[in-house]
C-alpha cells in the first residue's frame, strides 16, 4: 500500500527507477492497479509506487504509456509494461521466485481462460453501485450476478480445492480479488449467500498477507467511492 | 485450409481426436480462429478440423464450449481450450517446434501490448463493411482507420523490421493478420494508402506459406460476406 499522494498535472516527474527495483503507476482504489501490486506483493519484488490522479494526468506520464492507464510498469531500464494481465505475466515470468502460473501449458490456459470468464463479471462491479448510487432497483442485477457466482463456486466444487488453482493461492486467485474485496463496500455481500464455497474463498483470501498489504478498510474505500460517484473522485482519500 | 462442409445441430458427434494429434473446431471465415489455423499451420502441427454452423451449433459442442465460441481446441486427453490468443499461446508453448513468441518476458509482453492495441482497431473491420452494406458513407471511419494504421506503420519504422517481431515472422503478425486479410474484401485497400511499410507487411506477409493455406480467394470471402452481411451466412460457400 502506499501513501503518496498522487501525481497530477502540476507535479514534477519522478527521478528514474533505482536498479534493482521497478515502479508500478498506480492508483490506490484501481482494481486493476490492484491485481499488479498483488502479483508485487505475493512474490515480494523490490518496487516503488508512484500513484497517479487519473483526471488531472501528468504530461509525464502521458509520454510513457499513451493510453494513460494504470497499472503501468517501468522497469530500471525504462521498459514500459502495461495492462493489467500483462504486467502480472510479466512479473511472473522475469521474477521467478513463488512462481504464481502454474508451468503446465494447460493449467495456465486454464488460468487464463477463467480470467476471461471474469471479464463478463467485472460490469456488475460498476453496475450495480452506479444503480445503487441513482436510487434505482438492483435486485435483477444482484440475481443475476449472484448466477455468474454460481458458476464460478461450481468450479471451486469440482475441483475441491480451497483456491482456484488449487490449495494454494495462484494467479487466478489474484486476478479476480480486487472486485471481490469490493462487495462488502458496495453493500452486495449477499450475492455471495447460495455460494458457500466461494464465499469461504473470500474468507481465505482476506487472510492472505498480499491481500491484506494491497487493500484499504471498508471505510477508506466507501469514502473514495462516494467521491468517484459523485463524480469528484478525491484519489488522496484517506491519507 | 478445409474443406469439410460446417456442422450443424443435426450433424452427428465427430470421434475421439486422434492420438498426437489435436483438434480446431473453426468456421473458414472467422478471423479469429484462423489466429490459432495460422499458428497450427505455421508450426506444422499435426491436426483436424471440424466446422461449427456458428448460427446452428451441435448440442455436442456447446457442451465442449458453453460459449460455443470458435476457435475451440481439443486435445487426445479431452482438454479442451478456447479463445484465439490461449489457444495460440498454448500452442506455441506444447509444440516447442520454431517458437512464434519470443523467450524474453519483455518482448513478448511488448507483443502482447501490440494485439491489445489492435484489439481496438478490429471493430473497424466491422463497423465499416456493415456502413456499406447498408450503402451509408464510411470516409470518417476509413480515415480513423488510416490513422490507426498510421501508428501500426510507425511501430514498423521505429523497428526499422520487416516483420513487427523482427525480420521474420512471428506471434504478433500472424495475431494481427486475418484483419489484413481482409482489406481487399472489403475494397478498403486504399486505407494502406500513406503507410508504405504497412502496406508492405501486407505484401511480404501474404507470401507466408502458412497465410497461403488459411485463407480463401477474394471471391470465396466476398461471396461468404454477402451472405453473412444478407443475414444468411453460409458458412459452407466455395465448398
Amino acid at each position: 500500500m502506499s501513501t503518496q499522494k498522487s501525481c497530477t498535472k502540476a507535479s514534477a516527474a519522478p527521478g528514474p527507477v533505482a536498479k534493482g527495483s521497478i515502479r508500478i503507476y498506480s492508483m490506490r482504489f484501481c482494481p486493476f492497479a490492484q491485481r499488479t501490486r498483488l502479483v508485487l506483493n505475493a512474490k515480494g519484488i523490490k518496487h516503488d509506487i508512484v500513484n497517479i490522479n487519473l483526471t488531472d494526468k501528468p504530461d509525464w506520464f502521458l509520454k510513457k504509456n499513451p493510453l494513460g492507464l494504470v497499472p503501468t510498469l517501468e522497469t530500471s531500464a525504462g521498459d514500459v509494461i502495461y495492462e493489467s494481465l500483462i504486467t502480472s505475466e510479466y512479473l511472473d515470468e522475469v521474477y521467478p521466485e513463488k512462481k504464481l502460473l502454474p508451468s503446465c501449458p494447460l493449467a495456465k490456459a486454464q488460468q487464463k481462460m477463467l480470467v476471461e470468464h471474469f471479464s463478463k463479471v467485472i460490469p456488475y462491479f460498476y453496475k450495480i453501485p452506479t444503480a445503487k448510487h441513482n436510487k434505482e432497483d438492483v435486485s435483477g442485477l444482484e440475481a443475476e450476478l449472484a448466477e455468474k457466482f454460481a458458476k464460478l463456486n461450481e468450479e471451486l466444487v469440482k475441483k475441491k480445492t480451497k483456491f482456484f488453482g488449487g490449495d494454494s493461492i495462484t494467479m487466478i486467485d489474484y486476478m479476480i480479488w480486487p472486485f471481490f474485496e469490493r462487495l462488502c463496500v458496495f453493500d452486495m455481500k449477499h450475492c455471495l449467500d447460495k455460494t458457500p464455497e466461494l464465499k469461504k474463498w473470500t474468507e481465505c483470501m482476506s487472510q492472505d498477507p498480499a491481500v491484506k498489504a494491497s487493500g484499504h478498510s471498508v471505510d477508506t474505500y466507501r469514502g473514495f467511492y462516494k467521491s468517484y460517484f459523485d463524480g469528484k473522485a478525491n484519489y488522496d482519500y484517506g491519507l
